[in-house]
């Protein structure tokens, strides 16, 4: 699969036209080669390729439109929204002013929408090395990337790695919106990288970082926590389900120099705002934290 | 597929030797034929039948042993036993003198050896139709199993309807720990069958029920609570990650003739029990209840 992937990566397979009432075709996502998603694919809206990755847009009747990169399912019309909602409201609603946040990756677009739903937010910039993503997300995904019209939304097309190696940040917020630690994202799940973060971030600033599946990556899960667990005084994980994402389970590093994900969750402004959400609540964001305990021995 | 299923269904496949080292040998569950979990086996430990349905052992490198009826999976080695501990903890740790346990179904036994780890309850009975499945079981994971032994567990194999027909039961819990509302277990999700059960429970008595994939099985899931909040003055979901279940997210119906599974969980006998868990625990007994936004817009 590796192979061919490489080999075919600066061709274009599809143009505007699609591949519609496909037959007896299956996308399958596997861990390890041996368990996974499988889904019956009705349609290839796009099957093409960037600088950076292959970039797919699919059909399955139960989920929608699905986007696929490198070869991962990141976002779908019918997944709720879980991963977009909580990778973002979890810490906006925890941060006491959250003005100035990054996200650093999430080209669909998902996570800067779902931000710009807070009206105290002066900017939320994005850096996302893949423009072809945010194209492709713009011309399939509309519900996830309406935040682009938001003047407070600021996209900048270029590697985390360089925009945060340069310093100069100064965030209340970072987002680590990534793809898979083995993809072009591989650099920003490094210690290195996730102290430049803390680094800009302000005094009572937050990290979020998407760390994987926590019943699937285990190695990697315990890995990223050590890295953290030595960056910054408050590193909680929080769970998702996320029905495309390998074994169903998410979890996410709520990393922070000064707030506690729970004590410091401001009710008040969650009833005020009144968002509309698929997943996210406020009884879901306290429950998030309690994790089985399968989960807790991994630490 | 059910079609050949029917055909099949009294002989037996494979006997004692099973068939190892498969060679590019999957199985696929798939919701409405258009997406699911594929698993690579490389085992079949058990192809057979029983009067009531197929009975398969497979394995994969993933999940280890799993048990596999009427074609839809029911447990494996690896699945943190998230349904097991879920379906027996959540009522009794919430029940102040739970005693006399029923479990309808439930013929991998998980239920039952988890029931029995409470060392206040006198009598666990278990109704399972099907005894080909508790022998399959006893044979290929004894982990689940080990309840048997215990001297206050009793095991009837009768089918459950007929059994709680009969009336005359006095139970604190009933448990139904039943497959899929398509199999043999049908019946058994209906309302008058609810209404047995009711009647058959002490006044402070609790009944859980499996429902089913609240992502999948959106229908099912509104009829079946719409039928059990006629009949219980308190019916709440509760939901559990199960990897090998359709979608991942799972849930159970608490339904109550008067204890809250929150106000009335017993925090003092649960830090004095220690149990070992793979999956429960005190902070995910509270966190179960709490539902994402689009299981909420289900009711």
């Amino acid at each position: 699969m590796t192979k061919d992937r490489k080999k075919s990566i600066n061709e274009t397979y599809i143009t505007e036209e699609g591949m519609d009432n496909l037959w007896n075709v299956w996308y399958s996502e596997l861990h390890d080669g041996v368990s996974g998603l499988t889904l019956k694919i009705d349609r290839f809206h796009e099957s093409t390729s960037s600088k950076f990755q292959r970039i797919e847009v699919i059909d399955n009747k139960d989920f929608g439109k699905l986007l696929v990169l490198y070869g991962s399912l990141m976002v779908a019309d019918n997944d709720n929204n879980s991963y977009n909602e909580m990778i973002s409201h979890v810490p906006l609603f925890v941060h006491a002013t959250p003005k100035q946040v990054l996200i650093v990756g999430g080209g669909d677009c998902g996570a800067l929408t779902e931000v710009l739903k807070h009206p105290g937010v002066k900017k939320c910039t994005m850096c996302e090395i893949d423009k072809k993503v945010v194209e492709t997300s713009e011309k399939h995904f509309p519900r996830l990337t309406a935040g682009l019209t938001d003047p407070r939304a600021k996209v900048i097309f270029e590697d985390g790695k360089e925009y945060i190696g340069r310093g100069g940040g100064a965030y209340d917020i970072v987002i680590l919106d990534l793809s898979d630690p083995v993809g072009p994202a591989a650099d920003l799940f490094q210690k290195k990288f996730h102290q430049q973060v803390f680094d800009q971030l302000n005094d009572d600033g937050i990290l979020i970082a998407q760390t994987e599946s926590p019943f699937y990556n285990r190695t990697t899960v315990k890995a990223l926590y050590a890295n953290l667990r030595e960056i910054f005084p408050i590193v909680k994980m929080y769970l998702c389900f996320m029905p495309i994402y390998p074994s169903g389970l998410w979890s996410f590093a709520f990393c922070s120099k000064k707030y506690d994900p729970l004590a410091d969750f401001d009710q008040k402004r969650y009833d005020k705002l009144q968002l509309k959400t698929r997943y996210y609540n406020d009884e879901v964001h306290r429950a998030a934290f309690a994790l089985p305990q399968f989960v807790k021995d991994l630490f």
